[in-house]
């Protein structure tokens, strides 16, 4: 069976995950702390970075962008109309564009450093940077999820999915970020109601499922973290 | 025709307008100062990042991961033997993974503070954060690119082009970035042989030709920038 490498705290680790679900795909999960820089995950990903795709012939795919690629090349192409990457050349480009936000600009501004200072520092020896949060970094991040929810409350009120008609990698990428950070209580819905639409039909998903029965040790969730209605 | 807003110390900008004329496409160049954050380019590309591809339905592809694809999807698979992109679906993960190792890795370990600091602060206002170059940014980014090229070199030595026996998106995605280092003389050719050799076949390309005319304000390029035999 392919392994995923992943961390539970991990947005775009969660992305995939919620691929390989609403594709009916079965592998194992292991759990990779990525500030330990294991030799042997360097070896599978020199980035170090989550997730890695190592399927049954030992080949491993690096990073959430590679292996969505390669899961629609693979098997999205024949899902027909559960197919998360559009048909259309320039509609599949408004997919990548959102996905690349929310794997790239979301986890800068907001994502990684939010999970870094409140989750993973907690694990962190000292030697590998643990400690106290700075409070300086929470400040940026949280004046900058105020922006990102802007743009998502836009995208979804003005779209059914946030790409456009149909579920997407979109929809899936920022979920994965919106999970991590409403883990962790840093959402205000009140401000997004769109954007709260949006995340309870995600919610209900049964690829959500395993995603919001996780705990990490030393962060218990929001308190409305599992609930459908919240 | 085609416009690609660009700005010439852009790695990715450089990577697109590479691909561009490998396949003979005229675009019209669009020079964008990314910092003045113009209101017309954030409504083409709310991330306000280069390049930006605008076709002739004045419909924007953003970023150069979403243009490549694109660009692959449309006119690289009819290409045969000249495509950048290969046929097989794990030899294009290994050709994704690296575009994307140059393109969000070395650019923020390395190509990105470093143009910001030695090219685009000399041309932002002290409002926009202009002014002297940070000397911390200058020594951290210069001891990443070390890192940068020994991996380089490792790729170099064990195969034809980077990612495989031909000519790819990676090629072209390391070379938009090691183009803007070397205008800059930060590279030091001397401890990197088989990088050497690799680059001067890219470099004798005529798609080359224009990055090695083009010339930026304030910074007069190192010596060799142009030499076919460096």
């Amino acid at each position: 069976m392919p392994t995923l490498y992943h961390h539970p705290m991990s947005a775009a680790s969660r992305f995939v995950r919620l691929i390989l679900s609403e594709y009916g795909y079965q592998t194992d999960l292991a759990e990779e702390m990525p500030w330990e820089k294991r030799r042997e995950f360097l070896a599978l990903n020199p980035a170090g970075t989550l997730p890695v795709y190592v399927d049954d012939s030992r080949r491993a795919l690096c990073g959430a962008a590679v292996i969505s690629e390669y899961l629609d090349e693979t098997n999205g192409v024949l899902k027909r109309d559960r197919r998360l990457l559009a048909e259309d050349p320039f509609q599949r480009a408004e997919i990548r564009r959102l996905t690349e936000w929310f794997l790239h600009k979301m986890e800068a501004d907001v994502t990684r450093p939010l999970v870094r200072e409140r989750i993973f520092k907690l694990q962190m020896t000292a030697e590998q940077g643990g400690g106290a949060p700075d409070s300086k970094i929470l400040r940026t991040s949280r004046a900058n999820i105020r922006q990102h929810m802007k743009y998502l409350d836009w995208l979804a009120g003005s779209r059914k999915w946030l790409a456009g008609d149909r579920l997407s990698y979109a929809d899936l990428a920022a979920a994965g970020a919106l999970s991590v950070l409403d883990y962790m209580g840093e959402i205000d819905w009140v401000e997004a109601s769109q954007v709260k639409d949006w995340y309870q039909r995600l919610k209900s998903r049964p690829s959500f499922r395993p995603l919001l029965a996780e705990r990490v040790r030393g962060v218990t969730p929001v308190s409305h973290y599992a609930d459908l209605d919240f």
